[in-house]
């Protein structure tokens, strides 16, 4: 067995002899003696093999290529001052090879170089395709330790600070009420009848709150079958925790200290507590967003007020629908922004339109001076301009990029804008980790294709007490942690109540029959003694993404999939024998369409 | 939030006010003081209700019933000499409750008590579909939990001690080259085609080896669509472990030492190590069984060399027909064991046959004199039966139980007659470990219906380099742990050489094409500098049912399937919607057969 993983050898080890294994990242012959950069999992350290000194080690030296597998065993030496390496943790020394043993070769042209000093970028399709060889690379070795060790900091708090039990809940469930998005599986014993695997293990883990496990977690796989977008997979993980007898704000005070944790343990990082909290109200107010990144400011500002009434009908005509106008306030935005790129055809204007905006207004601040054009122009009074500007702090340089619509349309629209123009004039600083709770989220959304109401996260969340009167309009106990402008994690409390429960089925349209058809089990098992209880759930793969400093979270997972749903890897998924369809009783049904000819 | 757990308070606490959680186990009413026992996960506290001394708790005491989940402030105090239970880890102490909360109730008829009081077996059935209350259960409570903490041993232990990194592998994955077994799920997006459930991780973790993560762990969910056996389910947790640079011997070391400190923490056990050692062919040829349960004795003994020749032709002629002669001798078997149980209609033969032998001979030894009966009687000279005693230790009382036939059908029969005769005879010391490892498995095993041979673990397993030679006859460099005459785990070194792994297929019988067709990514990665590797897996689900002193492994895992695969409290699988179907592009094509009328 080795003695010493390679990227651990320090001036300490000089003088003892060591056994290694890796690969060889790289070999240079120097006129006769050889250098291999030997490399673990752990790094890179440098072997010499010198056909006077160590000449039993030279022959087998000659012959390996990158990424052969070899057995070294040498003495650690103090690196001749001329040849020491600062940037390589292993940099002060050297192993002088005595023995070098081949275990196995490379047989083929390498699709891309693994070694270390490699820095060009590989196509993700290439890199997909050979995996192994990927994560073989610094980068994804790098990234899989980090992730292992978010898990293992997330364990050691829950376990050992919190109580916490892990309890494996069923993949081979249930198809959801809502069943789609559901990955179905046929059962052979039970024909004609269906798996499916979880969304969540949402509903088992409320049924082991009824049980008196009092605290679960789980890292729990989720299955979700989407049309996938850039950060979603087919499978994804989350960690899951339920927890009974502890009110929102012990919840919230005890994930804070579990993110602390893992923020301390695997990036050194001590993030200060508590968090900062946002009302959802708040939220869409001064960012447009539930999940706004705060590391910058440019915060929105809602102006319907002062232009409800102005002749700018644009304006006052989406404060008469029911609408907002807001703002976006560009400290220095004259200078970076010019009116081609808010225009029809421009990429701001661009941005907009895809968020459902028809245009773009605008006012420039120049010299102390107000810089309008068009309709904005001639509409608005002075008086209201100088209001505007004062409320927006507007200063010298200022740009202001103004939206009217349906309040959706306006936040989704500026909540583009200002992550993209944060991007541009860089005024994110990477850097920085800004963590927030949102609360106090609606308990429903207007869901216009069905014209009835719906549960913004599911209908097991608890109303606030004093909201109870008027469910239509009452906000939810319902939090989500925002880390640098992505949602990493999402929870709330529970009804356990059944006359509340079935308050909130009635408000969302369910009639007893249904709600007994679609959750009869979890009704029935919280009439058995349901103690009061909440729960989060956090996106593991993201949040590892964010943590590993990636931007896709397939450089978090180890086999991810593709935005096609395919693994590259494996050619999963793939045709399957009609004979093991025949035995599970079921047939493709897909009949491609024909092509012109 | 709560102060204590109700099952940690101890005479130390007494004088402190407590805030206590859970739910009422039972409730007395001792001429007007009510006394409650209050339960959470970690056990019953006392708490009495005085309408004197505690009179603001006692209205809500006089309305609680079993199961109603309430909050309890309170004082620590001695319990009266009187009402000491020392069989209670809470029993030196009550809390007198100054204030009880009633948190929720139960509003239905319980289908069977939860109270710890309650010792009545309850249908396995009812167990299943009201399965939060059995979970909610003492017994059920501390088998999850047991398990948890088993997780919890394991992971400290590989993480901690060992540097083994946590990987997560896909559950979406390709259909395995055997393909009978998987469970499929059909994609949505790529229409016509599927993913398969991992029957285990395999593949994935070599991989992870070529990609030198160099110690992998996971404790993975695992599938198989089998026609369900007493402890088998669809869905099952396998602690799952692959090593680079690590011999055969280095493996086990590090294995033993992981199990022993499993059974330290969680069982405060020593498990002297080395574990023992046998071979396959020892253990066949003293037990009969790959999994022996050397907790008792019992050995059989191979008599064919003595009796090859006899005039007795069921055991010539299953020596000539390269079957075996074996014999069982069962010390004070005589008084146990009747001829009639041994003869056709008898316990004893009903087992045989089930094992595929036609019968059972014997001798039985009494006063120093040999009987027996039959052809038995007339064929076996005396100098075969004294050889036959000699070698099987027989003395006085003892019951010789032959067997003779094929080599599997004796081995299978004595096997499980061993196995029913120390049952019956209270030969096993329940409270004992016996771990061992059995090693040098056969490379392959016949398989008689496609008349072929056949990977006895899977074609990746390495032979002894000495036997490369001859590879039909080879033995195979695999280990199976086995504990109690259970199989826990097993694992093998895998092949790294294209070459030996090509001769592997060959003598399976596979083309080069075919094993291009059915393990090609696999090959091919093989390719780039594979390191020397290995692993094991263990049944965890079955370790945790040992260690917990269950039979069923339905009763170490929260929520598991019955025999039928059907989870009996979500009523999984179950028929989807037709909708739900046609977006999968798939159908049922089961016609359930017309009953005669």
């Amino acid at each position: 067995m080795r003695t010493h993983y390679c990227g651990h050898l320090r001036a300490e080890h000089i003088g003892e002899t060591v056994t290694l294994f890796g690969w060889v990242d790289r070999r240079r012959d120097h006129g006769g003696v050889i250098f291999l950069d030997l490399r673990d999992r752990s790094g890179i350290v440098q072997i010499v093999s010198d056909p006077e000194r160590t000449p039993d080690s030279y022959s087998l030296a000659e012959q390996v290529r990158n990424e052969y597998v070899i057995k070294v065993v040498g003495r650690v030496s103090q690196r001749p001052p001329e040849s020491l390496n600062p940037k390589l943790p292993t940099g002060q020394v050297e192993i002088y090879a005595d023995q070098i043993e081949l275990l196995n070769e490379v047989r083929k042209q390498m699709p891309f170089q693994v070694s270390t000093a490699e820095q060009e970028p590989v196509r993700e399709e290439l890199r997909l395709r050979y995996r192994y060889l990927d994560l073989r690379r610094e980068r994804m070795s790098q990234n899989l330790q980090l992730r292992h060790r978010v898990n293992r900091a997330i364990r050691r708090f829950l376990e050992d600070e919190e109580g916490f039990v892990e309890v494996e809940t069923p993949i081979l469930t249930r198809s959801t009420p809502e069943g789609a998005r559901d990955y179905l599986v046929p059962s052979r014993v039970n024909p004609s009848e269906w798996y499916a695997l979880p969304q969540s293990p949402q509903l088992f883990k409320q049924l082991l709150m009824v049980s008196g496990i009092d605290r679960y977690y789980q890292i729990a796989r989720c299955f979700r079958d989407e049309d996938l977008r850039a950060d979603r997979q087919p499978e994804f993980t989350q960690l899951d925790m339920e927890m009974s007898f502890m009110t929102q704000a012990e919840i919230l005070e005890l994930n804070e200290r579990l993110v602390c944790h893992i923020f301390k343990t695997v990036k050194g990082v001590e993030v200060p507590r508590p968090f900062p909290r946002l009302t959802y109200a708040e939220a869409m107010d001064r960012y447009g967003t539930d999940k706004p990144d705060t590391r910058y400011a440019l915060e929105l500002v809602n102006v319907s007020d002062l232009v409800a009434d102005s002749g700018f009908k644009v304006f006052s005509g989406a404060v008469k629908n029911g609408g907002l106008v807001k703002v976006l306030p560009i400290p220095g935005g004259n200078e970076v922004i010019s009116n081609v790129r808010i225009k029809p055809g421009g990429d701001l204007f661009k941005i907009a339109a895809e968020a459902g905006a028809k245009g773009l207004a605008y006012i420039r601040v120049r010299n102390g001076d107000i810089d309008t054009i068009g309709a904005i122009k001639d509409n608005l009074s002075e008086a209201q301009k100088q209001q505007i500007l004062e409320r927006s702090g507007a200063t010298d340089g200022h740009l202001l990029l103004f939206c009217a619509d349906a309040a959706e349309v306006v936040n989704a629209t500026l909540d583009r804008l200002r992550q993209a123009i944060a991007q541009e004039m860089k005024l994110i600083p990477a850097e920085q980790t800004n963590l927030l709770w949102v609360t106090e989220f609606p308990m429903f959304e207007w869901n216009a294709d069905e014209k009835r109401l719906e549960a913004l996260h599911h209908p097991f969340t608890a109303p606030y007490p004093e909201d109870q009167s008027d469910l239509k309009t009452a906000r939810a106990q319902a939090y989500d942690l925002v880390y640098n402008g992505y949602e990493v994690g999402g929870g709330s409390l529970r009804i356990y109540q059944p006359d509340l429960q079935q308050q909130v089925f009635e408000a969302i349209g369910l009639s007893a029959a249904e709600t007994h058809d679609k959750f009869g089990f979890l009704l029935e098992a919280f009439e058995y003694g349901t103690p009061p209880h909440g729960g989060i759930a956090y996106g593991l793969d993201r949040l590892v993404m964010l943590l590993a400093g990636e931007d896709s979270i397939r450089d978090a997972i180890a086999f991810p999939k593709t935005q096609q749903a395919r693994c590259l890897l494996t050619d999963a998924p793939s045709k399957v024998d009609t004979r093991q369809l025949k035995e599970l009783h079921v047939a493709s049904t897909y009949k491609p369409k024909p092509k012109d000819s």
